[in-house]
């Protein structure tokens, strides 16, 4: 049994971390913390969780975050990137859910997160956590950033594409759908029930935080610098609970590729990723509470776009699902322990 | 007072058509008729009509529709291009709400509808009830061909852009979220609470029938033929009753142009097009229940991709609204007479 | 036209009041205040009213209170209770929509409400403003409380009953269900959707500040002393944004009564009271955005218990549609000016 | 591993028993069974199984059911009636989810189904299969009657009380509110989205069938005849899912018991049966996917009504979680087996 600490246990994020861990049969949670909850039990909070743990919120100074073999950061951006170094330095692997050691460059970072970053050292040091490109590099990461639950999805919808070149990379559109938990559990009128349900309105179409990283792992896969990938990137707020769709859309630079094939080769490997067969539509139903990601891929008319729809789950591969698969992968546990939930339908 | 008759009026249209005529000072809804549930009380199947209206759905071959001075067809595609001839020669005029008359081609008709037209020779003759491109020409229509609801909010959307000819028309994207009602009243399972709360999925993104009636538009306002229109259209189902959502995309041609004040100019004079402030996201909810399109346009990180966001309420602007508005038009009354409704939020 | 004030327009019932009141014919709003959004465009906040209005918040203390005919108050309980003697002193009447004056007993108010009274001498001067029982008194009122939204539906179903002494006042049941509006706009976890779609619940079991409003109605129905009406409540949240479904049960005292002509009988003057055929289960949606209370009663298989259902939309005859019609009966309008709206269904 | 039938495999109940049994580490599923669908993968049907399972449905009179070990009937009411006396010729032992061998009494059966019953000599033969009443008889059991949803929220509430002579048994009532599944997946317009969601209504006043299966087991508990029950029960639709609340009431003949501590010892050793602390409410998303019912019990105001809220997910331990149940009891192996699951939340 493997240590574990979760860093800010409040949100949705880290609810689902440890619902998550709590059915892991190698990892034992030790802790979790809060600032606003600290006492309380998880299980007034989190209904769900009543009878399965008997864990309360620790004070976040007083947590037992070094004796952890892995601590799990679920705190707003910004916050991970004070404490990170310390626990490295007591030598403590991190797996951050939030922004802070995403991007590479701690400019754009400043510039997208309205602050300087605290510790641009870090920013290479960190191995973006997407199993699918990095795995490797996961498995001796002592830091890794868990990419974001829109990039997820829109990654692993265009890279085969982009890897075998057949794209156009200034062409890229990624029309992005999400279930209300993405904006997490704050007392904000915007995500009410009554102002978002029997809604349905696009959000931050002038720039939007997850488009330098998404941006960031299409150059990097396509091996070409970051100014040749031109994404545009729109989300929109859909009257669920959870899911993200992800519509991506492209100019096939290369004609007569099987795109079906291509697709299924190129993640047949993957435990976690779904490619399904011709001419579906993948519901986000299908992957609620599952790690999983499915993907369709489409030329409609035979023409020259290409249609790329994903579906995942955003606090499970969009989340705390993929940041226990890097878990997994770091301690050499099987990629898919603990993993292997059926999504509830209907 | 008009003499108003409804055809096929169990439907979600047909309902609509009729709340919104019992409000209408000039319309008086002489019969309204049903195959399956003649005899029945229409307000036992609509119960918010209860007490509006002691209307009964007449069996169709026994409503007075030769008396009506107009008949909205509500039914399903392929039966209004039975029955309309025999009006027009009774010099009843028509608005059909299905597709039987809105594409110009015969063959083309035949091909996305699965059945040859049985009266190719009206297709010319119907006027597409577009009034904010047709205006004119439905004033003296016998016969209007009322939009999509779909092909409403993309070509609301597009046409500022193209008739202007600023954007590359082979590179057009029209992703499109609506609500279940689209899919109207029918007792299907897809359409279940079951199978389509809490989830999102596209639908059809091999080939929608609106694609072609949305290209016929683009085209005619581009001055090009449907050749040279490339769209790509991806219609999507979301978990919400009513409401359409359209983000479209396109390659600016053109650089240096002030969108905001091209999409402002363009519809200053349309009473049912509101163009929302730069940097607006307009929001389905804004005008459920409500004749109006709302638009904004962005163009993001000032690059070349020009993203228009429009919404509708499909069953209003999309269908029966867009209809009573067309109605208005034909007969001389003030275009927005019966019309004002605002939406109910939250 | 009679000026109108409205204090306190951010929440729903404000903004429920500005629709209704905008599409009012002889009601101009002259102001709608706010503390927090002085200034702001009305429709910023309700996206549906861009275009219908140009308001702007006023400041509560700048606002021209004084030179209103009536002032509407949708603050938080607490708050009229210390302006309106200073407005009744300038002779201008008021409605009040939150609970400060609708309990005749300040001992009992401060009691539910956690604070003393302000002005305990206007209980007995406030009219409690249910039409269906105050029609007269309230012709004349300088001060009307409008009542609760869970008040109006129990006491519009269960008033028949006791005005004629058909059921034991010890055995009173009200089993509520209300839309997650009716905890209103303020920006709480416990009302974001993701805490309340897909998700049902009681709560306030132990005691719910509506229950001696409804106490009270009911004794004064049945002439007897409070003490002696037995009601227990039982309120629930429901995964919708609008509507009450009352669902109230009483042991008959007395048998043989045929109920059903009884309910018709009692309301068969009331425009805003719709009971419904034998056998009939009224849904809330045939009544949103209307101004409507449907109500069934029913006898299970003949045997001593009445089960009478109501329901209304609780932000209009719950709340804001209730007091215009308050409102009309007040300034000698047609009782039903400004409330002929339909449901918008589906 | 136990060879495992399912007749009747495309409905709600059917698809969550498959999902249970595919994770249960005894339980191997050797036939699911469709009329409609046969020969179709089951994964088409329910897109959450993909990957998980690669069964298709087998046509019903091709099955090898004769060589199970067990069968679970999950169809409409009146077929199992018609198939179990063979198998059960055969040694197979049955788990009937429908309603065929609830009741005891043919003639009952008969009035509230309408049929004549096929094999009422087997109706004293089944064991009703609520586990927390008849552990002991379902483990030797051949034919188990699995309890309708509404019945085993309600009869776990009530039973304490019952059991313990607290309650007048004259004064019961019961008010239920479902999530949409409850109606199964038939294609009805009833259960369509666009008439359920934001809508809420009472259904089924007039007598509900699971009225005589609650009334038998009450009356059961407490050693009378089911004359000397009167339950009023009134079922209601609820804009959601999945998840039953049932809202419990009776009038105490005893005073001054301790009704918390009394739940409390009640169900002490039920693994199934959570009752919450004092002053809980009970949410329904508390029990999604999962198998627990969660009870408070209330006493308001300390007079002499009792309210007792219990929830379940009504294809949980209303449906395939409690027939699992069964089955580990019938076969030997722990009774949590395969059913140790946490709800999703949010």
């Amino acid at each position: 049994m493997k240590r574990i600490g979760i860093v800010g246990g409040t949100g949705y994020t880290g609810a689902e971390l440890l619902r998550l861990l709590l059915a892991h049969p190698e990892a034992e949670v030790v802790t979790i913390t809060s600032r606003a909850e600290q006492g309380r039990e998880v299980a007034e909070l989190y209904p769900n969780l009543r009878g399965i743990t008997s864990l309360r919120f620790d004070r976040p100074d007083e947590a037992p975050l070094a004796d952890c073999d892995l601590v799990f950061f679920a705190t707003p951006n910004g916050v991970a990137m004070k404490q990170v170094p310390g626990l490295l330095a007591q030598g403590v692997r991190v797996i951050d859910l939030a922004a802070d050691f995403r991007l590479h460059d701690a400019n754009q970072w400043a510039e997208w997160y309205g602050q300087p970053h605290h510790c641009p050292e870090l920013l290479d040091f960190a191995v973006y956590g997407l199993p699918e490109v990095n795995r490797q590099l996961i498995q001796e990461a002592q830091l890794v950033a868990n990419p974001g639950c829109y990039p997820t999805a829109v990654q692993l919808a265009l890279l085969p594409l982009i890897k075998h070149k057949l794209v156009d990379l200034q062409s890229l559109i990624a029309d992005t759908k999400s279930g209300v938990s993405g904006a997490g559990r704050g007392a904000n009128v915007g995500t009410l029930l009554c102002e978002t349900s029997e809604n349905f309105k696009a959000y931050g179409v002038a720039g939007h935080r997850h488009l330098p990283e998404i941006v960031q792992g299409l150059a990097q896969a396509g091996q070409v610098d970051i100014q040749q990938v031109a994404l545009t990137f729109v989300p929109h707020l859909t009257p669920m609970i959870r899911g993200i769709h992800a519509t991506c859309y492209g100019k096939l630079s290369v004609a007569g590729t099987n795109l079906q094939e291509l697709f299924e080769q190129h993640y047949i490997h993957e435990p976690f990723v779904d490619v399904m067969p011709a001419s579906s539509h993948p519901e986000t139903r299908s992957v609620k509470g599952s790690n999983l990601c499915r993907i369709a891929v489409h030329q409609p008319l035979q023409k020259d776009t290409v249609v790329v729809l994903s579906v995942i789950d955003n606090l499970v591969k969009g989340a705390a699902g993929q940041a226990v698969q890097n878990m997994n992968i770091m301690l050499g546990f099987p990629e898919q322990l603990g993993l292997q939930v059926t999504a509830v339908l209907p």
